[in-house]
C-alpha cells in the first residue's frame, strides 16, 4: 500500500508518540499546527487536513466534507455526537469512508464508574465518609439503616451499548433485575429489552435508572419533567452518557420533590457545571467532572486501539468499532 | 418442649418486637431492665439473666458463666471477639452450650461495603466529587489519568470467612487475581489460600489488601510497621474487620511514606476516631464509622435469622452460623 498520510489531532506525550510512530512505520503522521488540549476539546481547522488519507481524533465534519483524499476516519472518543446525523452518514456512505470510534477504549472504565456510583449510593459513602458519628447515635443509625446492598433491586439501563452490557456483567453477582432500553434491539443483549411503549412501566418499576443515552436529536432532554414524573418515588438516577439528554431544571425539581432520591452525574450541560448552579447545592446530587472513561494510560490504550484498526485497514480487513 | 425463657438484650422497635413475639409464641421473652442502645454497645448486667434458657444479643461472658440454665447463645453481631478465647470455648464445650452468631445477617452488606471502597478508590470518587475541574485542565487530567478499572489487578483478602467469600464473588467480573489468607484453610475457599510463610510474598504482590481479620490475641496489631513495609509500594489498604488488627501509627507512617497509596477504614481504634487524630488529616485516608454491616431493615433481618435458628433449636436440628 502507498504511503498513507495520517492526521492526528489530539495531544500525544513523547511516549505515546513513539508508540504511534512505531505502529505506522512507512507512513506519515501529520499533526495540527496548534495542538489540542484534550480528546474532548474541539479540533482546530487545519489546511493540511485536506491532504490526508486517514483522520485519527475528532475532525470537524465541515473539514471532512472538504477533505477529498480521506479514506478512513477513526474518532478518538466513544461519543459520536458531532457525526451522528443523516447528512454526515449519507456523505460517508456516498464517499465510502468507513468511520470507527474508540468505544472499546472507554467502555470498561465507564461501566466501572457507573458501578462505583451505584455502590457508593447503596453504602451511603458521601455521607458516611463525612460523619464522625459514634455507634448508637441517631446519625449513625440513619446511615446504617438507609444503607443497602443492591441485591434483588431493579435497574433500568437506557442506551444499551458496550458500556451498558459491561455494567450488566459487573452487576450479575448482585442478582439485580436488569432491563435495557435501546433504540434498535439486536437480540444479543442478554437482558430483557423494552420498547418505547414499555418505557413508562419500566421507569415506574426501577429503583435505579442508569442513563447512558448518546447525544442526538432524539435524546435531547429525553429525561424531562414528564419522564421524571413516571419514575418510582425515591429512584436513584445516574447519568454517564451525555448532559444534553437531561433537562436539568426538571431533574432539580425531581430531586427537591424527592421523586428522585439521588442523582449521580458524570456529565452535565454545560461542563463543568457552574459553581452557582442549583444542582451543585442539592444535598443528594453528586457530580464528577466527565471522568467516567478516564483511566491510567488512557492515551496509550487509545493509540493501541487505533493501531489495531490501522493494521486491519492496511490489510483490508473489517474494522473494529465501526459505526458508519 | 417446655416453655423457654429467651433473654433479648438489644433494642427492638415495636415492629421488630411483634416479629419476635410471633416467632416465639408459647415461649417467654425477657428484656433487660435497661435497654441497650445498639447491637455494638455493651449489654447491661441483669439479674434475670441467671434464669433464662436462651440468650439472644451480646451477653457478657461473666454473666454467662453464672447462668446455670443456659442452653443456647445466639450472638447478635458478626464479631465474636468477647467470646473467642480458650477459656470461654472450654466452658461452652463442658456445658454443651452451642454458640451461634449473626454472621449471615451482615455478610452481604460488609462485602458490598468493601467493594464500594475498592471501586470508589479505583474511580477516585472522593477527589472527583469534590473538584469542578474543566475538561483539559491539569486537575482534570490528573483524575482521569489516575483512575482505574481494577481489571487484572491483584487483591489479597485476609480473614476469609463468609464476607471475604462474598467479596470474591462480587469481584469475579473484574477478572482480578484474588488470594486469601486464613488461619485454618478448609479447602472450600474457591480461591488460592496462602500460609503464614507465604504472607510476605503475597503482601509484596498485592495492589489491594483487604483486611477482614477478626479481633483476637493473634490478630492484635497484625498490620504493624513490619507488615506494612512488606507491602507493594502504593498498595491500597482496606479494613472492614476490626480496628485493633492495625497499628494506626504504623499505618499513618505507611501513608506518609506512600508505601500505602490510600487507606479505606470502616473500623478504627477507638471508634469513632477522635477529630484530632492524624489519620483524619491524611488526604488519602478515608473513614466510615463502622457502618459496613448496616442495611435497611437490619434488625428485622437479625430477628428473622434468630427465629430461623430458634425453630431449629426447638426441633433439635443443627444450628446455622454455629461458631462453638
Amino acid at each position: 500500500m502507498d504511503r498513507l498520510r495520517i492526521f492526528v489531532d489530539f495531544a500525544v506525550s513523547p511516549e505515546v508518540l513513539e508508540l504511534l510512530q512505531a505502529g505506522t512505520k512507512g507512513h506519515q503522521l501529520v499533526f495540527p499546527k496548534t495542538p489540542v488540549a484534550s480528546v474532548l476539546a474541539k479540533a482546530e481547522r487545519d489546511p493540511q487536513f485536506a491532504t490526508v488519507d486517514i483522520a485519527f481524533g475528532q475532525p470537524e465534519p465541515e473539514a471532512i466534507a472538504e477533505a477529498g483524499q480521506l479514506k478512513w476516519i477513526h474518532i478518538s472518543t466513544s461519543s459520536i455526537t458531532r457525526y451522528d446525523n443523516p447528512q454526515f452518514r449519507a456523505l460517508m456512505a456516498k464517499r465510502k469512508i468507513p468511520v470507527t470510534n474508540s468505544a472499546s477504549v472507554y467502555n470498561e472504565a465507564c461501566a466501572v464508574h457507573a458501578l462505583s456510583f451505584m455502590v457508593a449510593q447503596a453504602r451511603k459513602l458521601p455521607q458516611a465518609l463525612k460523619t464522625r458519628a459514634a455507634s448508637g447515635t441517631k446519625a449513625w443509625k440513619d446511615i446504617r439503616g438507609s444503607s443497602g446492598t443492591l441485591r434483588g433491586e431493579t435497574v433500568l439501563i437506557l442506551g444499551y451499548g458496550a458500556i451498558g452490557k459491561r455494567l450488566a456483567e459487573l452487576l450479575r453477582p448482585f442478582d439485580m433485575k436488569v432491563t435495557a432500553y435501546r433504540r434498535k434491539p439486536r437480540g444479543d443483549e442478554g437482558v430483557p429489552v423494552i420498547t418505547q411503549e414499555q418505557l413508562p412501566g419500566a421507569l415506574a418499576g426501577a429503583e435505579h435508572i442508569v442513563n447512558i443515552l448518546p447525544d442526538s436529536a432524539a435524546t435531547q432532554h429525553f429525561f424531562d419533567a414528564v419522564r421524571f414524573a413516571m419514575c418510582k418515588p425515591g429512584a436513584i438516577f445516574y447519568n454517564i452518557g451525555r448532559g444534553t439528554t437531561v433537562n436539568q431544571d426538571a431533574l432539580l425539581e425531581a430531586l427537591r420533590s424527592e421523586r428522585i432520591g439521588a442523582a449521580w452525574l458524570d456529565v452535565t450541560e454545560p461542563e463543568p457545571l457552574p459553581d452557582e448552579h442549583p444542582l451543585r447545592k442539592e444535598p443528594n446530587c453528586f457530580i464528577t467532572p466527565h471522568v467516567a472513561g478516564g483511566h491510567k494510560g488512557e492515551n496509550k490504550t487509545l493509540v493501541r486501539h487505533f493501531l489495531k484498526n490501522f493494521e486491519r485497514f492496511v490489510r483490508g480487513e473489517p474494522l473494529l468499532d465501526r459505526i458508519m
